[in-house]
Formats: C-alpha cells, structure tokens, sequence
C-alpha cells in the first residue's frame, strides 16, 4: 500500500501511454482529469492485489471509444462516476476499490479520478498489460470472468446497464452504444472478486508504468539516452528508426485504424517499415517481414527524449524511434492468443515473440 | 374487468392487425405465442384503467425491430418474460399490470403471452391507438413521462437496463442494440403509474381491437360486406382500389422501409395510388395528392375477405382496397403532431385530418 499525488501521476500517465502502443488515448486528458481530482479530493491509495480479501468486490473503470474522438469531446469526469455508481447500486454490494482495465494515457488515468473522488484504493493491476482495442480482450476473460453485469454511460445522463452471454457480445453491445452516443462513452465492468484480481490481473501495471515514466523524465533530467533508459526498464528491442512518409486513419465502426509508412534513416536507411493499428499498433513490418504483432507491444516514440507517439499524434515528416517490448506471459498461452493474437485482428501470421523474432536479425 | 381467452384473442390479434397499418408484425406468430400461453396457464384479465389505482406501477410490453425479420425469428415467448423480470428487480417494485404499448400483429399480443404465464392483468390501453415504428411515438411522450428505466432482451440470453435523458435516446439507443442483437428484441418499457396510464393511454384498444375483428369475422359468416362493416367500427374512408404493381422493401437502420405503387380498378380505373412506409404507411397518394398520412392510418385490405395485408404481406398483382381511419384526437395537437406527424418522418406536408380530405373529392 502507497499513496499516489500528482507527482506521481505525472509519471504513471507517460509511461502508461509507453504501454497504450498508439493507442489509450492522449495522456494529457487523462491527467488532466486525475490531477484535478487528486487536487481537490487529496491522493489516491494503491492496493497490492495480496491486499484484497478474496471476496471483496472490485470494478475497473474506464474510457470507450476511438481516443481521436476523445480529443474533441473532453470528458468531465462525471461520467464514470455515474457508470461506477449505477452499477454498485445495481449490484447492491459495496465496490471496494477500483482498478485500470488497461493502461494508456488516459485509461490508466480514469480510475484515478474516481478513486480521488470516491476515496476508494487503486489495485495496481490491470487486464491486459498493455493497451488493447476490445473489451473482450483481457486476461480476465482467459479465467472465464464475465465482463457484466457492466454499466456504460455518457457526458449527456444517459447510461446502460448490460447483462451478456459472453464478452465479445458486451464488446459488440457496448461499442454500439458508444458510437450511438457520439463515439465515446466510460464504462464500468468486469466486477471481480479480489481472488480473481490475484489469479489473472497484470500486477505491479500501475508501478510499471510509473517506472517507464521515470525513466523518460530521468533521461531528460540527466541528459542521459532516454531510448536506452527505456530499453533496461522493459526490455524492449529497437525495431526501427524513420520518418513517417505516409499515415492513414479513419474513425470507423468506433475505432481509429489506419497505418503508417515509415523510411528508414541512420542504421535503417533504404528500408520501409509499416505499422497496422486498430486504435493500437497491431503489427509491424520491415520490407514485408514480421518484427512484431500483438499481443507484444509495438511503440513509437520521439529519439531525442523517448516521449511515446500515439497514431494520433504521429505526422508526415515525424522521425521516430520504433520499439518492441515483450507481452506479459499471460498471453503467451493458447488462449490468451486466440483473444489477442493476430489472427483474431485478421492477420494470417503466427505470433512469433519479440525476442525471437529480434534474434533472427 | 373481463376475462380474455383464446377466442377472443382471434379476433383482437385480427383487429389489431388492422390497427397495426401495415406494420406491427405478422398476426399469426403473435397469436401463436399468446394462445399458446393462455392454454398452459389460463385466460388473461383485461383491466380498464379507471380499475387502476393511481399509484400502481403499470409496464407496457412489446418486440422491437423490423417485422420482416420477425418472422424468420419466431420468439419462444421466455425474451419478453426476461425483460419484465429484469425491469421488475431493477425497479424494486412488484408490477401490477402490463399493457400493449401499440396496435398490432405481434405487439397487441405479447403482452397477453406474458400476463398468461405471470397471472398478471392486462390493461385495455395502449400509447398510439394503432402502430407506429419508433419507441417515443407514443402519448406517454405528450405528458413527458420518461421510456426509462426500460429492459430489453433477445432470444441469445442478452440484456440491458437504459436510463436516458428523454425517449427519442431510449430510441436510438434501443434499436441500435435490436440491431447489433440480430434485428428483433423484447422490451419492457414505459414503466407507468396508474394515473398516467388513465391520463396519456388510448383507452379500449383492445377491446376495440376485437370489434374490429369481430365485425370482419362475423361479415364471413354472414356472407356480408367485410368492407362496410370495418367502415361502420371504424369510421374509415375507402381511399382506393387497384392492383400492385410495384412493391420496394428493404430491411435498413433496424426497419422496413419502401414504398408500393397501385394502379386504379374499379372506380379508380386510371388513377394511381403509391404508399410510403416505415414498417407501417405513413403517406398515401393518388396521382401525386396526399390522400392520408400520418397519424391517421392507412389500412391496406383483401377487398373479400376484408383481411389486413402488412407491408411484408403485399405482393406484386395483388388486388386490394386501401382505408383511411381517422386516427385518436390525443394524436391531433400540436405536440403530438411533433412526435408523429409527417414533417417529423420527413415529408414536408401540413397534416390534413383524413375526413377533412375525404370531403375534398
């Protein structure tokens, strides 16, 4: 158990956008509506899962929707207090604390909002380890949890309550609603018991995130290599150093995809390399060969001082540092790739890690 | 208070059918669901609304989506059950009554397959006095009582609990997720107090529902008019006779729209006739003249039999009578015309009553 103000939240939101891969959402809303609510309700408690009871009830929060909407309809923070609050009256159970279903820039950001508000702990986990498009795809789901009773509201009043047979039917009914309610929505799901946290959460995903940030900032700070601080911190590989020549996007069926094209420059000069993302980098190519795919993380960021570029942020003429860091192990099981492995995002390509793909160079 | 049984049923889901102007969903699997339930658990208590008390909480039952869908997805009767009974626990408060929320094939029965099995009443009211496609059109809407909290179902095991700021979301909203379910839902809607119901519903829908019925029924048998008899129950205008020779349906946005081009026989030899529907008639025309729109009904007949033909029912070469039936008064204000007139589905004309323009021939 620790206490999290703002300083540290200045770090966790940068290093959760590191893990968001593209997506997650712009780290500057995300903080924004943490920082005030640490600001006016004090700081936040952060839970080690052996902290839990094993029955104690916990609900991640979150944001929904393609993170280029969010840029243009700023979320006031009400919005997932009333999604928290009408499915603790719903469940008739107190909500012990919440957590981050992912992290990114502003869904690692979320919870603390409403933790400050509500005075309820953080559990530092999360679902996936990294930021993923689909609700659906969590290691949650890999133990059988069910994602509902869920509820989703907007920044108009109106709120869902939803009950499905399975997760990929909440994905469906929640992204449907979202879009009918302008493309971004802040749900609270997956209400677990603390034993279910302990088995499946991604642990210490809050405490990583801060480490990642810390590493940039300390980078900067000491005008050391932030892409080497990166790299000892996570593990990561360089993939790729380029300019961006070309970027796709569109916000369609309520996700932002595209791609990139990237030139090669330094180390990398004469070569292409692309990027496939669904609101997150899916699949990373050099000349048409494979350096990476979902579920490890594939993340672009600015050489000089590491920032990490989300597929909204990234231009024509950016030049840019592409890094692939290891997934969790959770994923690296039959199940856990039938949820996050490339195939399922439509890719005939068998997921091959990171490291191993790095060693073949 | 009077009691409801199969035979009754016969001719109320026939009058209905009428009521439902093209729309309101195929009377034959509405009547099988609600006389299916009335032989497993007995007949139904039809209410009338002065027999309320005040405060007693009264919910109206109903499918939602596109007819012609319907019908390749019979429901099993246990979707609506599912969504009374969710809406019931949501509510925390015991239901005392259901009600049809239209007129129609499968709407005017639902309710009595779910009062069947529950032993509940059902009241003799309704919210449009005949059918319409979308969930706000209804005079609960007139008096601002709110669609939510409504529950809605489908046959998979799904469920949802909406809470919206004002109807016309709890309708995009709905059919939104009708149409990410397959196309076809159940919902308990409207949830009323007793005074509303006495205030806003269309009183003896039912029962008039089963004059109608009666009176094609009983022309049968007697070898008489079907025609003149519906004119004398309904107070309906001949609009037209003729032959179809154009029918344009698709299934889009959750509804069947499309139109129907008649040429004249009889004595409307060498006039034309075309209807515009969504899910049920809206606008009828002869050779370019508005002859009724709605919210007075436009009721398409086999000219023998007097037997109501639904949108999906037409076909090409059929020979047919079409009726205008003046439609409630409740529908004849300013504000109702807001929710139901014919500038709101989009064609840009004033609202003449439909005797108003049967005295201009």
């Amino acid at each position: 158990m620790r206490k999290i103000g703002t300083e540290e939240l200045e770090d966790i939101a940068l290093g959760a956008t590191v893990l968001g891969t593209g997506g997650g959402g712009d780290p500057y809303i995300g903080k924004l509506m943490a920082i005030q609510a640490i600001e006016e309700y004090g700081s936040v408690t952060l839970l080690d899962p052996d902290e839990l009871d094993d029955e104690d009830l916990i609900v991640p929060t979150s944001g929904m929707g393609a993170p280029t909407i969010l840029i243009e309809k700023v979320p006031n923070g009400d919005e997932v207090f009333k999604a928290f609050q009408s499915l603790e009256k719903y469940l008739g159970k107190e909500i012990k604390a919440t957590m981050p279903i992912e992290a990114g820039g502003v869904n690692s950001m979320i919870p603390f909002a409403l933790a400050a508000r509500l005075g309820i702990p953080i559990v530092d986990a999360d679902g996936m380890g990294r930021a993923f498009p689909e609700l659906q795809m969590v290691t949650f789901s890999i133990i059988g949890a069910s994602s509902t009773p869920m509820a989703l509201a907007d920044e108009k009043g109106n709120n869902l309550i939803l009950n499905t047979i399975n997760n990929k039917w909440t994905e469906d009914l929640a992204r449907g609603a979202t879009i009918t309610m302008g493309g971004s929505t802040f749900v609270a799901s997956y209400p677990l018991s603390g034993s279910e946290v302990k088995e499946a959460g991604i642990r210490n995903i809050v405490s990583f995130s801060q480490e990642i940030g810390e590493a940039i900032r300390i980078a900067k700070e000491n005008k050391t290599d932030p892409i080497e601080a990166l790299q000892s911190v996570t593990g990561g590989f360089i993939l790729f150093e380029g300019k961006v020549i070309d970027i796709k996007r569109e916000t369609k069926g309520g996700f932002a995809r595209g791609n990139a094209e990237l030139e090669g420059i330094n180390d990398y000069n004469g070569k292409t390399l692309t990027l496939n993302f669904q609101n997150e980098h899916l699949v990373a190519k050099v000349d048409g060969e494979v350096v990476a795919s979902v579920p490890d993380l594939i993340t672009v960021h600015d050489k000089e001082t590491g920032q990490p570029i989300t597929t909204e942020g990234m231009k024509y003429g950016n030049r840019v540092l592409v890094m692939g860091i290891p997934c969790t192990d959770k994923w690296r099981c039959e199940k856990g790739l039938e949820i996050v492995g490339p195939k399922y995002f439509g890719y005939d390509i068998d997921y091959i890690p990171v490291e191993e793909l790095a060693d073949q160079d």
